[in-house]
């Protein structure tokens, strides 16, 4: 099943759009809010609607596809459009190892052992081609390409062999990043705040079945391929996670349950083959300096665009849809950014 | 205006109870869900549904107080149940420096010019009297007492001057931490997880005029006393304060915008006069080595109490109500802390 969240300009839905259930190719959908307003509804009831959810994708798959309109991206939010919780993992070592060098932090104990975590803003993701705003180049803008689940209800404790039965829905995800801010958080030992602006997210969100045999082992074997104004900039293949999601979400539910929408982050998809490029400039940055002595990449200008989707074996994008966005100064971004506080009925 | 949710169990209010208007003796509520189902629905419509919640709080301190019921703290969620952010600061100095030497880490740099601020879990707050279920007495359970601030919607770069502008409300809170993760979770750079299960909050949040003059300069003028199983253990005063609130707020929406209903805290009150104790055991355990050589107040076991109110000048309680809370083993917590994805309507 995949399902998107359309924009929807009535006052009490502007934060949570509208929930749509999409069809196999992403042409059509149709309306699931009489079901579930939103996404965040159907994941704390999910056992209730999930029924009448997999009937809607019945009939929007069905030729006359009855009640349907056409899938328009541009209308999309994030499928999650804010959410009660966003832990962002660290699991692929490779990346691990590069940041560590790049933040000129020491080496962190166990780091093989108990996976890197930190909790980032789940209050306001961005929608796949929302601008992103942001004050000043001098932050050293970035991006960093992962995958991440979406759960259900899970309780303090449990175990990682039993943690994957919570994952409801798989997401592809821009974390940008502004690494002038990173190494002093890091080395502050009280994690990410100014250095996680808002978080973006592909347009569809999709059962784990929807994957196939994509989705095994609680890692998702897809290339991630993003593109800097239309150039190559990697495809790392997410089968290379250190830690499966079940063990991320067992580390996050140590000491806490975890409720419904909990969003589990994979950290940045990076493979130690050079070959293959980076999810982010950071990385790339730090193997140039160690080939050549400096890095040559630049961080990103505003202006810029990132476009990132996640590729199977046949080069096939996977069913999540594109990221593709442009960086701009705060201030320039579109009406959907503006306060909602006082607007009215 | 004195504000506080109670329980109800329909289902789709389990997770965010009921608001209610609290009479300035705290002895009545009037029910405020026809003006908002819930306290985060209404910080997300302040301006609109403001003047209506102040008319129920005509309404419950008149001497008829029509509709009225008594108000029982034991019904008392937390005020904001679950809310989209939590940003914890740690803006008493001495805290930090004692926790510095506790958690063996290096001194941070610009210690006094950048607040340090951690992201905590915002999805499961507990109430004041809902027991503090825990895994393991070997995590090293400890308590601090923080006084917090809600927000209405902030916009990213605001300036410290007029961030106290978005205050909403002030709370009292009990930041619950698991002492045995935060050295390793600190050194590992991405913040504390682990070392932080659900905070409980007194229950009563209160706009910002209820404390009068102990409101003043962006810092809550009132001491935070804690006792433990009944017997003193701390009232360090709140004025004490190195960044104020306003500084918080600038430093956490320096590249997002805040949502409204985000919650930042304080961090441990604290003062360098030892003579007037903690407000949690960590620091007595560093005041106690730095003296003696070595710590010898122990971390919580199962079945200990903690008790929290904050102090005006004359000993009298502010009004936010008390936190008397039991810690207990996982699966030993009462009723409402069970799982409701399965709940029917």
């Amino acid at each position: 099943m995949k399902l998107a969240t359309l924009r929807d300009d009535q006052r009490n839905r502007q934060r949570d759009g509208r929930l749509v259930v999409v069809s196999a190719d992403a042409r059509r959908c149709i309306d699931a809010s009489p079901v579930a307003p939103t996404l965040l509804d159907a994941l704390e009831r999910w056992s209730v609607v999930e029924p009448a959810l997999h009937d809607l994708a019945r009939t929007v798959n069905a030729p006359a596809a009855q009640g349907a309109m056409p899938f328009d991206v541009r209308q999309c939010l994030a499928p999650l459009p804010r959410t009660w919780q966003w832990l962002d993992g660290s699991a692929f070592l490779n990346h691990g190892h590069l940041m560590e060098r790049a933040f000129k932090v020491p080496p962190v104990a166990d780091f093989e052992t108990i996976p890197l975590m930190y909790q980032g803003a789940a209050d306001d993701f961005l929608g796949p081609h929302d601008d992103v705003a942001l004050p000043s180049e001098a932050d050293q803008i970035d991006f960093e390409g992962e995958f991440g689940v979406v759960l259900s209800e899970t309780p303090l404790g449990v175990a990682a062999e039993e943690a994957l039965q919570h994952v409801r829905l798989i997401v592809l995800i821009n974390d940008w990043s502004l690494r002038a801010f990173g190494p002093r958080e890091a080395k502050s030992g009280f994690g990410f705040v100014q250095a996680k602006p808002s978080t973006a997210f592909a347009p569809i969100a999709v059962t784990p079945d929807e994957l196939g045999a994509a989705w095994t082992g609680g890692r998702v074997h897809l290339r991630l391929q993003t593109q800097r104004n239309g150039e190559w900039f990697g495809h790392p293949h997410g089968g290379a996670m250190h830690f499966d999601f079940g063990q991320l979400i067992a580390h996050a539910a140590r000491t806490r349950r975890l409720s419904a929408g909990t969003l589990i982050g994979s950290g940045t998809v990076s493979n130690a083959d050079v070959a293959v490029g980076s999810s982010c400039i950071a990385e790339r940055r730090m193997v140039e300096a160690l080939a050549d002595g400096a890095p040559h990449t630049p961080f990103l200008r505003f202006g810029e665009r990132v476009r990132m989707v996640a590729l199977d074996g046949q080069d096939q994008p996977a069913p999540f849809g594109v990221i593709d966005q442009m960086v701009v100064p705060c201030g320039a971004a579109g009406p959907e950014r503006m306060s909602i506080e006082n607007a009215t009925d």
